[in-house]
């Protein structure tokens, strides 16, 4: 099953634990029932999904959802050929036959009603069925279906279904504490963790203007951006500027507040 | 018509009555009347029709409704092909010519206007006119028509038609009591049925919320996934919360008078 | 002229007239005028249709109209072919080539400006241009258009233009009276004429609930399920349930005041 | 030029003047001038821009404009064919080619964006680019376009814009005065002058309803339908309400009024 | 290069300056700088782009742009042929490959973001991308790129981006003064330059009414129209009635005023 | 790899650092950050990505966002051929497989959710899913991404999401200071340095009406643009209104403010 293969996490992903979420998620795996990752932008849920396909040894197909995603491209399509039309599975179907971790990322963007497809494989029927093929694929008893979404974005728009939500268990995700924030800066960025500490510092009073000025928290992803930077030669408040501060707000006050709290920690 | 064969149901599924509903839906079926099932999220309207049509030894036909769902969908369409264009029937038209009972599970989600092409199967005629086929298709004599509706997502926007919802038979469907709910929970998920009980009252917690913060009452799913995580070795409080709080809601209060609730049966 | 045969009415459909509708219609088509049906869901404006197709021994060809139906799909379009494209016929340009009566259901459902097609087939013209073929199709002298349409239905957003009104000669269609009604009933459902009676008499009840809480009465159709669920075995009050307050009312107080009605009537 | 034959008006339509508008038509003719007709629905435009091709001997090709036609239908597109693609000239484009009074019907219905493909046609450039062919079609020397619109359905949405209007002269049309009209009825259902008279003293007071309930006034056709349903044997009472009210509102007031003048006359 | 042949303007186009216009064009087209015109409906500037062409002995393709115009349209696209696709270059891309003038008529009908193609057109690059074929175009150094719009027709929902508008240079239009505008009636229509003064006369008096209950003055072609009319033997009144008061308004007291003031000049 | 050849900057660029930026960008790119460029129009953005290309020797691969842009737009898509379906890279696909920057011009046009195409690209893991074809790319070591986007466009409707934003280091872009920008244009437009500085004066002058009645200040390139019709031999008032007043407004009070302020330096 060599196509299988191709779709297999090749290397142990970097992933510090924040609680049981290990623990848990391989009792849901072991039921085999699906899953939903909550919370804000960068906080590390795509990389435990990544963490957990590796140690569970099964392989992952990931689909970044959007809003012009049709049910077709999650289930598959006819293309044409010189022989007329050919069936191609789309990536839901792909997993479900080959057993893989399914993991649909930011699924609020996706058409609510596009999702209904994932229906049938998310209860005790566990088939997906390709109407335009006239098919019924029976799922891979290593299937499991994983989905991701930011509770800030739902919006009156863009929720989920109850029907669709009710289909899943949820784990709920946060930035990591300081130290362990610190400890995976100095890790990816390969810095000292007392400067790592002190990036942290900034982010979490970035953090604090949530809902007074900023939509999201500063991420960790950022964070360790700014670390990178420094280790290229950039000075510590340009980097915090450049990669803690002016991607994230165009609001002058903003700006003005945050460039303070870089000053305080670094000047 | 081993095509045919292919739809009927394999197994006795599972469905524990909650009144007349088999005897009605048998009634109805002798007439042919259409069907239409209505009820809130995962109370086992799908389970109904999939039970009911292993009963009547007919097969089933499913259709997952959706916003984007053409008539074309339903009914069949032209695919290109290596000698031109190749007919492929739909689901709707494969179940009318099988005679199959063909189940459209939540059909709010549909365009109203596409389902305009289930009225001449709904009433004296029992035709499915082709139009892109010039062919008018007679149902087959055991040919029936189910839909699903969950009335708490009617709103303005989406709501059937007078005309669509006048061809139907309705069955009310509503959570099962404490006890039945409690005996399902328990064969489904192998756990100790007072434990089973003392789940089933956390859900009951819960949809008292209903309307006052919650959309939608837990679903007797989320209730069996509670169970099943308890039983691969999570706790009672973490498999609740899991299963029956941080699926269905993001909103801090309610996830706090949720947890307590879990508490008082738990703590 | 075999094609028009496979359009042809088989059996006398069983029409119950309600005043002078048949001779009025009888001289509208001796003058070829198009003629418009107006009335609400469910009182037999398709089967007065299908009736007068089959007295005058006219095929006919219904097309069910709904917000996604283009011009091609009434008019017709090229289809991709071994050789290329070949052209098909929609069926109003079938019709019009065989002299049938074509009925267009629903009609406030299509887009007026598709409707526009219909014009040159309406006037003195009585052509309809393919545009997109190149062709002129002068009607055959048999030919008559008929569309139906419901006031109730009718909003700033979907009514027909006066531009398309104004080629029309109209019939106003209610529900049957009392008498007649239970006499449809018995005869449908094959039940007795007294117990039709007091089926009528609680449908009647509800009619009165339209614009205080009910948006269209209760059809004739569904007191017809009724009748035929208590032949099947369901009792009175059970049958006029599912058929006649389930299916067309999710509100708890009008689902109330209905079931007070049966109990008055069956109690 | 055999195919120029085939839009040619085979036979002298009936058509009654009233005013200079036959003159005023026949210079701005001679001179190519664009030609727009205003009017209410109904009042003979298009059997007057009929009538003038005849007499000048031009052929005609009409299209009924709607929301839905995009600029390929009226300049053409690439067809598939067992060749690959090839073009067909739209109905603006052949009339261009033949030297035809092109007669664009209700053209407000038509996207106004649509439209400005008929620009480079109705100035001195007299040519019609072809973008996706990249031919450019010098109109024939004969060719003449002619629009027509109803001012009462002008709205913010659909109204000309100044830069499509200012290509054409305009006429001014209305319902004919009564003598006139009663002429025309008279003829044309081949019944008594009295009677038509009569018929046309309804559709005068129905038109004083115009802007007081009624969209539009009772059209001239629905006057002739009324007189040919007296003709079939219907009696004036039932002609009159299904030929000039039912098919024009469904206002019981209106209707009230509508039947109240009728009576008055024929009462 | 005959391709480039077929789009050289043949004739010297009539075109009366009103300033420096010719002289600000020469230089702006010497240093390629593209060119936006500015200015009411019918005031010239088409006329002027094309006299413009023939006077720089430059090929000139015009686009009348439309709300559906998509980048493809501007750009080119494959075709279906009978070995497979065929790249069809649009008219920007021909006229970047030839060194014609391209222009843009009514620029603000096309979607603003299909407007992004042009940019790099009019940078410093003078490049056009094509996306699809994976081609960059070196535009021709005799390319140059002119749109036109009027500023009356500004919206917030059309009004061109401020990164297209900063890569134009600008000039702006308006009607011609009396004398000038009735030497250019006289000499379009072939009548006496009196007669023409008188006519101008009430198209000024009409374009004081801008604003006043009309969107737009009475074009100079609108006059040429009147004075056409009356040379084919049409009355003064009735021909500035058809031609400059009946195409522009449905208003009945713009009408009437217009109507005096054809009275005060001709009656 | 000619390909990447092709897309190699040919020249060194004229390109005036204002401040760090070169280093900065050196230390981003040395870390493949992807790098968002934020500033007004006409500022420089797409000047200093070009330049810092040519500096590190990259190929640049450029394209102008707009809304109609879909994901298959960036990543490519399957196109017809003689032998049924091939796949064609789109831009962004092929500067993963080149390691060339990739530089998404006006960002904020594009519709949100197509950029999540872009994530996995941006993160740890570097790859490009092409779902269609079931493959995916892992980014070449030397491929960065990089975004342009104008603060003073951002509206509630367009404005990058937090969790495409979080993936970026920013650099803050403005109009260079008076010294330095009438360097530019002395340099751009080969004019003398003290008539250089006067244009700027007057784009100065105009910039302070930013909120003021004119959305974006005036840019650079439209100084240049009047630089070189001066050099052409037009005025200097002239030239002004042409290239620096008439293309950015249509508001008498802010055209004549704007001449005002040419007149007092240039008067």
């Amino acid at each position: 099953m060599s196509n299988a293969e191709s779709y297999r996490v090749q290397q142990a992903p970097f992933y510090q634990p924040q609680g049981d979420e290990v623990a848990h998620y391989t009792a849901a795996y072991a039921a085999r029932l699906p899953v939903m990752l909550k919370g804000p932008t960068g906080c590390g849920k795509s990389r435990f999904v990544e963490y957990m396909a590796w140690q569970l040894g099964k392989p992952l197909i990931s689909v970044a959802c959007n809003e012009d995603m049709t049910a077709a491209d999650l289930v598959g399509r006819y293309l044409l050929d010189a022989n007329g039309t050919r069936w191609q599975d789309g990536p839901l179907t792909l997993a479900a036959r080959l057993g893989a971790i399914c993991y649909l990322d930011e699924i609020v963007e996706a058409r609510q009603d596009t999702l209904v497809v994932i229906h049938p494989l998310t209860d005790h029927r566990r088939t997906l069925p390709l109407d335009k093929k006239g098919e019924q694929v029976a799922a891979h008893p290593d299937f499991q279906l994983v989905i991701s979404y930011n509770p800030g974005y739902q919006s009156l728009m863009k929720d989920l279904k109850q029907s669709t939500k009710q289909r899943f268990t949820a784990f709920q995700f946060d930035y990591p504490d300081a130290a362990t924030e610190a400890g995976i800066v100095a890790r990816e960025a390969d810095i000292d963790p007392a400067l790592a500490a002190r990036l942290v510092e900034v982010a979490q009073a970035g953090r604090r203007l949530k809902g007074h000025g900023l939509d999201e928290g500063i991420s960790t992803r950022l964070v360790v951006y700014a670390a990178t930077l420094i280790r290229r030669g950039i000075s510590e408040v340009d980097a915090c500027r450049m990669a803690m501060v002016r991607p994230i707000t165009d609001d002058a006050d903003v700006v003005d507040t945050l460039d303070h709290a870089i000053a305080a920690v670094f000047g």
